[in-house]
């Protein structure tokens, strides 16, 4: 027998890892997946050792139909199998005449997942056809899509829901299935209203019943998408469905990553190799790139918070044994421990942070005690170095390396804003600087004062700072703090400063939120330049 | 025996709901409360009406023992009971002597919420102390605040992975805490590294052998902190502990509404009366506002999105029977269900609103579907209507009463915003408007560009509108949107105005900062001058 090139695909895995972010994720509100994106999340998917990539459904809209004409011209997928998502024939008619059928065939996928009515409400009421009726469908469109060579994977609607209200009924619907060639019969909470209790008691009573691999595809509306579906898979499913990102309608989908990680790393199962899991945050950031949904930092191991430890009370301990406070290791999915200065920071943080940026405090007691008064009397007013790791980093240098951050002196700056009746306002900026041992004049003009700050500094530094071209300022955030004063409050603003290869985040606070503004600004651009080694000048 | 005037908290409820967004939520990155900020969400947590709130760590920092200070003297608790959070006495001293001990009776609250170590390895590796001194500190600490008269809580850290460490030790742990006057023993999944059927094994063991409350508390970091609560409450656990809106370091903490949401709707026990569960939505977004961390549309139960559906195959259905389509009645927790691609919902809520100002668009259906067309296409500008009634109460009269509210034109205006070095930067407006048939030019000064625009537009219209005497901008916000594009990114700002009686809120947006505050600002005053019925002039 030849070598195949493509082992994993051809075994039948343990477990099979369903992923329907293109299908069931696209379902999110303000998510729009164009063919390109759909094209490169199925490469980041294949990347991550996923066994199915679900890929849409043909036949329902014409970009779905695109995505698979140009998945089998340009996907060279080294891992997954494409599926094809779509629905049992229509009430009273061939599933070979049925065109939405034919799409599924014309799609090339070698897997089609068919979703089937199991609820007997919703076959009176959405399908109005009779239960009769709607078991034939599923007979009909199986054995037509066994019969031209595709596997069938059958998505059981509403398969929980429907259980609670017609036992009986619910798996003759996935007896007829797995009788009529369905190899998967994936029980489905539509609705997402289930408990982990219910579904590992279905779970049992439908695997004692078919001789199908049995799947689990979840929803989070009781935010318990995770433990559903791993309550499955105790229960005995073998197949599970989810998106990544926990993309998906409502509150969404399963995280797959999530189910996969806690799977693999808590329970020892075997579903991606352990190298590819370790692209885990790599790859969930980069589907965020091409979704545009902005990263959840609270996510399950691939979040940018997931391993970032902030408490004081932590801190002391964290520097003894990390394994001490880390429920598991952050490089297994590809994810990095992170220490977070704040007012609840100890001296222990204080050390570690410094540590992190190359600075050792470990015989400057004295320094470490005076650093974290200072921080804790800025954090009463309003700084949060937490969210400023470059901030907090140039407070250190200033206070251990007096003067070796002073690349430029500001004499002063000022922004005029105005605009002429409904005419869009224009900002213009002035800064006065001192750097290189010249004094330098620059104006710069912007949508706002910000921004024509920006780009007056980096004009005024220009000569003497080259390097600043390659900085750019890519995130601005405004808190005002105590609003209860209203314009009298304290305003802060977070900058976040990119150099093409990382980004920074710096912060200011001020009564004015211009004021607090420049000093982010400048701090950014102090940093941008520390960290490419510039020298003063 | 005199009838108490808090019933509520004299009683032992079967469950308890222990909110701990004020201590443990905070610690999420990026997270910074200040004492104002901590007082209006203890008000929010009242309304909802959880049993307790853990206010903080008096002593721990200066910051919560000023809010402890205010909350005795400016808070008005009706349901819920302020609770402090400390540790036990430090090892080798006495507790009565443990500065950290005597804040927590100095913070007068009635309930000590007491962390203690059960994990051996933390206690000899974090703690530096013998085991034998652990039991003692923790036996000490609790008999001393019992006889001053306190309730004690026992928040038991890292129990679950101490358990499984030395399951003997980490009971005697919470024997010797019982014993000594503990009420709750609260076991804390400190790593958040469990899974259900653990947390559900381990409570089981834990309550078969101690004769106080036992509580949970979960993080997220595998994804199940809500199922893990309610396996713990499976097994027998009275006490409930969680985050609003899942706060919380690293992954976050259980989100307390949606345990509470679960246990209540889909178990039917008893936590919150069902007309406060009503207020979830509200409190949660609320609070969104008082942290100004975005809300997340795909939260359970509260999330905008949580009960949006896609409009597809199934509308007809889901107008006929919701239930089928929805696993819970969004009402039940203060949230709706939403159409996304119908626009029928969205002529009704238009209609409806016209109907709230006073305005009966009943027989003119084509201003209907302009205006909602209208307000489609600013929403997708970056406008956002719920967080501004009146914004939207200024676009229907405009609409439908053209120049009703033109109380004065706006001819130019300019804000020019300096600082020299370290000086604190200044701000100063001038604006140029006509009014009353009069053009009047009029400058103010400000600690920043919106304060000096608020303080110029008023002097300018003071002779016309003296009414305007008795409007105060009382809240400025900020919000930049899609901010991946930094200073080009869409600003968004809301400004609410008061009179004295009642208070209003008015929003801008445009690429600039100034530009989008001027509108909302002008909003403001336009609306106020109206409110009292000011004739134009």
């Amino acid at each position: 027998m030849p070598a195949s090139p493509r082992p994993v695909a051809a075994a039948a895995p343990a477990l099979h890892v369903y992923d329907t972010t293109l299908r069931d994720g696209a379902q999110q509100e303000g998510l729009n997946l164009s063919v390109v994106d759909k094209l490169a999340i199925a490469r980041h998917l294949d990347e991550l050792g996923v066994g199915f990539i679900e890929g849409g459904w043909p036949g329902a809209n014409p970009k779905d139909t695109e995505f698979f004409a140009r998945a089998a011209a340009e996907l060279d997928l080294r891992t997954a199998t494409l599926t094809a998502f779509g629905a049992t024939r229509r009430a009273g008619s061939r599933a070979a005449d049925d065109p939405q059928v034919r799409a599924l065939l014309d799609s090339q996928a070698s897997v089609v997942t068919l979703v089937a009515k199991t609820h007997v409400r919703h076959v009176h009421e959405a399908l109005r056809t009779t239960e009769e009726e709607n078991l034939a469908m599923i007979r009909d469109t199986v054995s037509f899509l066994r019969g031209e060579g595709r596997r069938v994977f059958l998505d059981a609607e509403h398969f929980f829901d429907g259980y609670l209200a017609d036992r009986a009924y619910a798996l003759e619907t996935l007896r007829v299935a797995a009788e009529s060639g369905a190899e998967v019969v994936a029980l489905c909470d539509t609705n997402g209203g289930m408990l982990p209790a219910q579904i590992e008691d279905v779970v049992a009573d439908v695997l004692a019943s078919t001789s199908a691999r049995v799947g689990i595809h979840c929803h989070n509306d009781t935010g318990c998408a995770v433990a559903n579906s791993m309550a499955a898979v105790a229960a005995g499913a073998t197949h599970v469905q989810g998106t990544v990102n926990g993309y998906g309608e409502r509150t969404g989908n399963a995280d797959l990553l999530t189910v996969v990680s806690n799977l693999q790393l808590k329970l020892g199962l075997d579903l991606l190799p352990p190298e590819r899991l370790r692209d885990a945050t790599r790859v969930a950031h980069a589907i965020s790139e091409v979704t545009t949904v902005p990263p959840y930092s609270r996510q399950p191991y691939v979040g940018a918070s997931a391993f970032a430890h902030k408490a004081g009370l932590h801190a002391s301990a964290l520097k003894v044994d990390p394994d001490l406070y880390q429920h598991t290791d952050p490089a297994a999915v590809g994810n990095t421990m992170r220490m977070l200065v704040s007012d609840m920071a100890g001296r222990a943080s204080i050390e570690l942070k410094a540590r992190e940026a190359g600075i050792d405090l470990s015989d400057r007691p004295q320094v470490v005690v005076d650093l974290l008064a200072h921080v804790k009397d800025l954090e009463l007013r309003g700084y949060t170095f937490d969210a400023a790791d470059a901030s907090f980093e140039l407070l250190l240098r200033r206070t251990v390396e007096p003067g070796s951050l002073d690349y430029f002196a500001v004499e002063s700056w000022r922004v005029i804003t105005d605009a002429r009746g409904e005419d869009e306002a224009l900002s213009e900026a002035t800064v006065k600087v001192v750097a290189g041992g010249r004094r330098s004049v620059a104006t710069g003009e912007g949508n706002g004062p910000v921004n024509a700050l920006d780009h007056a500094l980096r004009q005024a530094l220009a000569a003497v700072y080259p390097e600043l071209d390659k900085l750019e300022l890519i995130d601005f955030r405004v808190r005002i703090l105590d609003a209860s004063h209203g314009t009298d409050a304290i305003t802060r603003v977070l900058i976040e400063t990119a150099d093409g290869e990382t980004s920074w985040q710096t912060l200011g606070v001020a009564a004015n939120i211009v004021e607090a503004s420049w000093q982010a600004l400048a701090d950014g651009i102090t940093y941008g330049l520390h960290r490419h080694g510039v020298p003063l000048r």
